[in-house]
């Protein structure tokens, strides 16, 4: 039996047992997947708090979900985030990063404009919030990643850590350890189809990063996310 | 400049210098690239050889193109052959899969037949070969894997070399050895979306496989296929 899972960004702590669920949240527990009172839910808040709990009420007109709360778990903070700075790739295959980024328990994304990169977007594009929580809920990861809107590099680059890994082109790269350093706060950065331009890879360089890939042949931007994640997560 | 790729299965070897494009990609040179004599082509067989040609003669009727060879460079073998076994989610995720294991690198893939799958196709797909060699071409991977035929999980398992890892969910993994045994040929079991049954994973587990995840959630088949050949290979 599937439990249905639920995003509360506003689940109560304390004593507090009961939760009415957002509308749209809501919305689709009664009208979609016809949850009547007594079905079992999870509730994420997206910071680290999943919640079992029961469905109680649901109003006559389907706006109103209200949900006791049996079992809490807190997830502690992960000691090391991982911040994903990638130049988007057209359309739909931007979803397809984010949503493996959030599987694999990516902590921050920001979309970078690179200057071989063929699409830029001005600004955070509410359907990707809504990859993310999908994504969240499907792989009961208890910490929605944060997005960024679209940044230049150069100013991305200056805004980061200086610790971790470039995605770099096979023949570019070399064996790197893969503990970085030790700050709690470490980034991948993974470039455009096009690649990063030589100016590009001598900042990350300078700026502390190391060049990484997976395999011997060249990686398509989702398939390098998923993969370099994989490695080092 | 993009120098465009031609999957050539019969280029000749020693000292043939001149080799037709086969029919498909000789008309898609000619019709859709609009290459004429003179331009660059990098010539792939599959089976580890890579050409760099010139194209010397388009016939009238586009239906014969004609390349000299200029450089050839045989690569060798892998040490170690990554066959995944995986069981094919439904419809264009599994071209999605074929593609990111190929830019990879890995070697043969096997689809499974599972207790949980929810995609049981019968044979392999003329489309399938085309995603592989699309996706040889794209990341210049000089071998083109082999796909077999769908194949039920107990059948698959007796042929399969009891060295390498299933993908487990991420309570029931523990840190393996990411050197499972020192034969060449390896297996990464990914199950479906329901994940493998207690029976099969007891059988993966007798047969000599580790249990194998990256990060601590639930991930879809492409993501768990991407990051943990991304882990291993």
């Amino acid at each position: 039996m599937i439990v249905h899972r639920f995003y509360c960004p506003n689940l109560p702590g304390g004593g507090v047992t009961t939760v009415e669920l957002p509308e749209g949240e809501a919305r689709h527990a009664a009208k979609v997947l016809r949850l009547r009172p007594g079905d079992q839910a999870l509730l994420l808040n997206g910071q680290g708090l999943v919640c079992q709990a029961e469905i109680s009420a649901v109003s006559r007109d389907a706006r109103q979900v209200t949900c006791q709360i049996r079992e809490r778990t807190l997830h502690r903070e992960p000691t090391v985030r991982w911040h994903l700075y990638v130049a988007p790739p057209k359309g739909k295959t931007f979803d397809l990063v984010l949503r493996m980024a959030t599987e694999l328990g990516a902590w921050r994304i920001v979309p970078i404009l690179c200057r071989y990169g063929v699409s830029r977007p001005e600004e955070t594009s509410a359907s990707w919030e809504q990859v993310l929580v999908t994504a969240m809920k499907q792989s009961v990861n208890p910490w929605l990643p944060a997005i960024e809107s679209p940044c230049a590099f150069q100013i991305a680059l200056e805004g980061a850590s200086g610790c971790g890994f470039y995605g770099a082109v096979p023949s570019e790269s070399e064996e790197a350890s893969l503990l970085p350093c030790d700050k709690p706060d470490r980034c991948l950065w993974i470039g455009p189809e096009g690649g990063f331009t030589a100016e590009e890879t001598a900042s990350l360089r300078l700026a502390g990063y190391k060049p990484l890939t997976v395999g011997r042949w060249v990686l398509r931007v989702e398939t390098a996310v998923a993969a370099l994640l994989g490695r080092i997560i």
